[in-house]
């Protein structure tokens, strides 16, 4: 069984977009219970500015509440200097630190141009140093940007290779808003696995258009281990109302576990855990699994069935659904 | 361009499903409005008993009153010899026949043992005869059933051979409920590929599981050419409300038509004739490209980004979204 790794980014990725806030103790009674579920990795918060962001204003409290389980990393999005002396203080496996390869989603979603981004994280990388900490970074709108449209496959290398220089363990290919299509994936999925064979490489796929676990089908094909997903499906879309957002972490992970890939990950307690989502959000959320059920959760058979031999042909056709 | 065949099925397989009754003349006006998009087949109505399925009892006023395009097939659902009848009056291009390899699947959904549904159903292929109509029988289940679970590939091939020798030009294999995962449909499709070369194979996926368009891909890679889809993602899934239904014909066109496959149809069209959708139903719909937009459907670059030169750098990080 091909072993894979999945990363869940629900508690960062997800409550950051919640209207509500979500209380730090129900944070936390979150991630303790996502730690016992055998993701490879979790986004557990980002120490952007309280103010800026303030669904995720309690990074600290949450990062020192949790009950770290050994056989997990647990990394947070990093956007400056001072965010990385916060995040340090916490004891944190990973950075995540996050730009866009487009010029106008960067100035538009993080507001300077991209060697601005890139000279800042270049000393959140000098901060964090040579010490235990390892550093990613997730690339927004690497299959598309929906401001500029395509983004060529060069752009893309330039900027993971200047992180690669800098000593990034790994980069996350982020299809920022469900761009991403299966060809292309598998394309610049092989395209950066062969370039830098010693990157850790995620990718990190939306559903907005409906393609994300056929995107990450097409990953898989090209050598990829290595995925990001949330739980429920939570993270929205701004250009996309209604629309899906991040890859739901059961779907992906029941398509998975059909197929025989070892993800390591438990989708009972997976499932368990997404339940309690909408009733700490709020709102009803985009999981398939969720509503559907796992592919061999059976159903009774209706009691006019039941009597199977006294059964007698009859004209009136129920119902049919091919 | 390898060329791939869709067939929209939202006129019968999802009007059927809906609460409120179509009026013949707006089910007439989309099927006229799909004629023109460039299907290979449409499946218009369904000759059951009109008392059985209400939604559908003006299937004589919808074929007869519809401008048909001549290189468009018209297909509609055949239960029994009297359905036949009714349809070859109304000078149908093919008969959809509907059983289920499942057992108690069909005896539940047809209240019929899957014998006596295939007596029933041979019947029907000696009134239609050897005229100018096709016959296709649509096989429930065959990748599931959601109260008997896993239905073994022999039990698939034995219906397919004993419809096949009843002289069936083609067979569709439904994933009735959503239990298909795509390393099964290409295992399946090979199957029935390799034993039946001639038969015309059409696979037809639900979303309920959110691996519908994963499932087309895995089906091409065995050869497959030919694709059920309801436009909207039309037709409900009655063990998971709330779940997605038919796969949705615009978002499995828009992946196709990005992957270089000319599938002969216009996505523009069919995203207009989908718009008109939500007000006929009265209710919202599952397509994700209705509410997201195609991949290129680009968006204004914001306001505080016009002048990019003029940015300064802040500290002030608005929103990260990798």
């Amino acid at each position: 069984m091909q072993r894979l790794f999945l990363q869940e980014v629900a508690t960062r990725d997800g409550f950051q977009n919640e209207a509500r806030f979500i209380e730090t103790v129900d944070k936390i009674a979150m991630i303790d219970a996502l730690s016992q579920c055998g993701f490879a990795k979790i986004e557990v918060t980002s120490f952007t500015s309280p103010k800026a962001i303030t669904a995720l204003r309690d990074a600290e409290a949450v990062m020192q509440g949790i009950r770290r389980n050994p056989t997990v990393e647990y990394t947070v999005l990093v956007p400056n200097v001072r965010g990385a002396e916060r995040a340090l203080a916490c004891n944190i496996d990973e950075a995540n630190l996050v730009m866009s390869v487009s010029e106008p989603h960067n100035r538009s979603n993080l507001r300077m141009s991209r060697e601005q981004s890139f000279a800042q994280l270049s000393e959140v990388v000098s901060v964090i140093g040579q010490g235990p900490v390892a550093i990613n970074v997730s690339l927004s709108t690497v299959f598309g940007c929906p401001m500029q449209g395509d983004v060529p496959v060069g752009e893309v290398l330039h900027w993971v290779e200047r992180f690669a220089d800098l000593g990034a363990r790994g980069v996350t290919l982020c299809d920022t808003t469900g761009m991403a299509y299966p060809s292309q994936v598998e394309a610049l999925s092989r395209a950066v696995r062969e370039r830098f064979p010693e990157l850790q490489l995620t990718l990190h796929f939306h559903n907005t258009r409906g393609m994300a676990l056929a995107n990450a089908l097409a990953a898989i094909e090209a050598g990829v281990d290595r995925f990001d997903s949330s739980l429920g499906g939570l993270g929205g879309c701004p250009y996309a109302p209604g629309a899906s957002g991040n890859v739901c972490t059961e779907d992906l992970l029941h398509m998975l576990q059909l197929m025989g890939f070892n993800t390591g990950v438990d989708l009972d307690r997976v499932l368990a855990v997404a339940a309690q989502l909408p009733g700490l959000i709020g709102h009803d959320i985009p999981s398939q699994i969720l509503k559907a059920g796992k592919r061999l959760d059976l159903h009774p058979i209706p009691a006019h069935v039941a009597s199977l031999e006294k059964q007698v042909p009859s004209a009136r056709t129920q119902e049919l659904r091919p």
